[in-house]
């Protein structure tokens, strides 16, 4: 191969490992912003007009939605009570400058003697490139509670 | 370093990464996979005569016998109870063509009043680069029970 | 661009994406260490002069008394009752031959009838580029408890 190709081939793939980590380092931000009360930090992760679809919750749209998430006196409850927004490293999928992750997300919470599950989920993530970088474009967020809409979201990350 | 030199060893060191990336993201499939009732899907990210030899319940080889597995009774029940099968970012080693990944799986279900750990596991994975990517040659999977065979499982990957 | 160009941008973005995956196998070696009574090598994951201070415990300073926490009858308990030192890919920052990382790691214990959350706790690891790879420099590491201690380890990783 011609020099030239082999450094458009190496740039091409080299962009595509940057967007994996990239999307790995955006959602391993989440957990440390929403549990210190960074709530702008967190909900700074979404586009703009980002979506935050938490079921059985609500659904929140736009920095200021999400963030009052994080200010809500529930959310504060929790962070005061000892709690930890763990993402597991989920199955990314890159086309171009759109998205998709599929994957665990799990509160752990302390109790009296120790900690618990609090809530496990499945989660959905689109994403999309920026001129900043990486950012949410909508979350998808079920309880894992055997519905067919926990096991649909899942199914994304099956295919 | 002559130019081709320079191709040649980015070539080289960007593959090793891109190793990593893709059995992160094979062995991410997993959970989506088997606990959406995806069960071809789940024995697909091994080889044809790939081994899952699961600590306690049973050795299955081959693809049919693993999605067996997930189209048990057994497993059908945690993943309409809710199930979260969580594999953690494992160590990985890769050498040419094979690879080792060890780390920990666990298993979340949910309860009348939210969810716990209902297996917590020490795995050791080899895996193939076929030419379909990465797959699984064997995943041994052992209870964390404080055995010398968890221990042992567990000791290929601080070596 | 010139080749030239081409070569030194391609060569320095896959330092950084192999400093990454450095990091987050170094990190993901700590479990498997520490559970399989792998003391030595769970202490060689930081500097000879690295220090690992243990909220709520003690501050540990050092290859051999890092190691002698992993060989304390304490710690000796929970691997042989059954213990996952699980660490949760971090979100990873790395400015030349520093690295801070930011992030969870929990402790799952079995007990007589599954397995539980026994500790669950925040982390800030400075790391360092030596001759031999990555290696922290100190792990802060604090119970997630709702303390202003815990919340500001983890803001480290909201910013």
């Amino acid at each position: 191969m011609a020099i030239e190709d082999r450094l458009d081939a190496l740039e091409a793939r080299l962009q595509a490992a940057e967007d994996q980590l990239a999307i790995i380092r955006l959602l391993s931000t989440y957990g440390p912003a929403v549990d210190s009360g960074s709530s702008r930090e967190g909900a700074a992760l979404w586009t703009e007009d980002g979506v935050y679809d938490v079921g059985g919750m609500r659904r929140a749209e736009g920095h200021d939605a999400i963030a009052a998430l994080y200010d809500s006196q529930g959310h504060r409850e929790l962070i005061f009570r000892g709690s930890a927004h763990l993402t597991a490293t989920p199955r990314i999928t890159v086309t171009g400058d759109t998205a998709e992750a599929v994957g665990y997300s799990f509160v752990m919470l302390r109790s009296h003697k120790g900690w618990y599950v609090w809530r496990a989920s499945a989660n959905r993530w689109t994403l999309t490139r920026t001129p900043d970088g990486w950012r949410i474009v909508e979350r998808y967020n079920r309880p894992v509670d055997g519905s067919e809409d926990s096991h649909a979201t899942l199914r994304h990350g099956a295919k």
